[in-house]
């Protein structure tokens, strides 16, 4: 099954658009995972508690790399164990790779055999900056896919992707236009865009079609407003990520409880909007 | 030390501005390094002798973490046997990761304590996709550097890269003027240019200044002519890379050799260009 149907599908059976981001800190973890356990476990342990709490909630699961990489070869065990978990218990839920890899042609290859067959990941976040040569790749992994990050939800995201071009487009807009007339021949070159500034997820919705799917942004501490999400209302293909806002919504032993609320409000009042 | 004084040092110590690149594919490895080996074991020794054999030709080494990265845990260890073995053998030698890192702020944080202390490199390439967040993190770790890839060698690298500007400059040429000029306050925000384009190789020199060090991509197959060289014959503030040139000259047991022979050939005929 294309990457696709099995996201549009998880929509659907679980009416959310939520994606759950396990950018789990080990710092920032509870004190009740941390007790007695090394930290690939504690990590694990962390993660599977907030996966069984808001997988019903859920449409999707991200991580993103670096919170694993950042402990080496014992962090990234961690991810390895939560993405083996995730697969045998909840296999119609799709997981996502926040890596923003940058690579191109063979080693584009090699990025996309890391992800998805090592470390089980459905699909994952890429930059542009090399041009086609770094999604063309992906376009044999016909299960898989990649969201180009069209324009990102970070104060500084405009330095580069919001440079006017000679005939009056922002280079968001052009690579938009690439992404979407251009790479995405092959159905699973999709986009990323950002909640945070709503003109622009906007501006890209409206260069998309329906052969397109989004990962949106911003959601939680970085301010994005849930109202902007109202343009999704006819195609309603997206999902929404949201991580420290649900991950972190109590330090206590409660956390996969208030983990779970949190994730709860979001799917209804996104819903709301959406109706 | 900074960074800079580092890999200086290093290109004067050694007489020599080759960064021999360990991208070292664990299918193309000589049999000789597979028999009777671990992935790990095999990858590892097949490391060894290579920087074994070059570095007194070399001035760095630099590993494509994709490589290992695809091969998962197993892979990284490897990865991580290989620094720790050049540091303990070769301290004077800097190591980059090629790594492509698009992080920005408290990720690109994470991402600096993967990659320089986990895993023991002294610097990073970056791409700049998100603007100043990215580079911002990586001007606290003063003794270590991060390469901005402001033009790739590969041949799709013109789809962004070279998009031309309202005020007429190429993207290229905007984002060098911002990592001279704004980014590099802290002296250790470098560039990364292609010696397969030139005459964009000599524009981004020209921008430069003498604060700037480079990481030159594009030798061996990929067909860059070393006399693009000469545009560095004042300042001498680079290193170029090669790969597979080097580390695959030959798939016999004479590969260490054969790498030795190769490196020290380009060590010769760039210095020639330079004089």
């Amino acid at each position: 099954m294309s990457f696709i149907q099995t996201i549009k599908t998880s929509v659907q059976n679980n009416n959310s658009h939520i994606c759950v981001g396990l950018d789990s800190d080990y710092l920032q973890l509870p004190e009740i995972c941390k007790k007695n356990a090394s930290l690939t476990d504690a990590l694990f342990q962390f993660n599977k508690e907030i996966v069984d709490a808001t997988h019903s909630s859920a449409a999707s699961f991200k991580s993103n790399l670096v919170f694993y990489a950042v402990y080496g070869i014992e962090g990234l065990q961690a991810l390895k164990k939560t993405n083996e978990y995730i697969k045998k218990t909840y296999p119609a839920i799709p997981v996502i790779a926040d890596g923003k890899r940058s690579e191109m042609n063979h080693t584009a290859r090699l990025a996309a055999k890391e992800v998805f067959n090592e470390f089980l990941f459905d699909a994952m976040t890429v930059t542009p900056w090399f041009g086609f040569d770094t999604v063309e790749a992906y376009q044999e992994y016909e299960n898989n896919a990649v969201f180009v990050l069209c324009h990102d939800s970070n104060p500084s995201a405009g330095d580069i992707q919001d440079v006017e071009l000679k005939n009056g487009k922002k280079l968001y807009e052009y690579l938009t236009d690439l992404v979407v007339n251009k790479w995405n021949s092959s159905g699973n070159i999709l986009i990323e865009a950002p909640l945070t500034y709503p003109h622009i997820l906007k501006e890209i919705y409206d260069i998309s079609n329906d052969r397109q799917f989004f990962l949106v942004a911003g959601l939680g501490p970085q301010g994005g407003d849930i109202q902007n999400l109202a343009i999704f209302k006819e195609r309603k293909n997206f999902v929404i990520n949201a991580s420290r806002s649900i991950i972190y919504a109590s330090t206590d032993s409660d956390f996969a409880e208030k983990a779970a609320s949190v994730s709860q409000k979001y799917q209804a009042d996104i819903n709301e909007v959406l109706k």
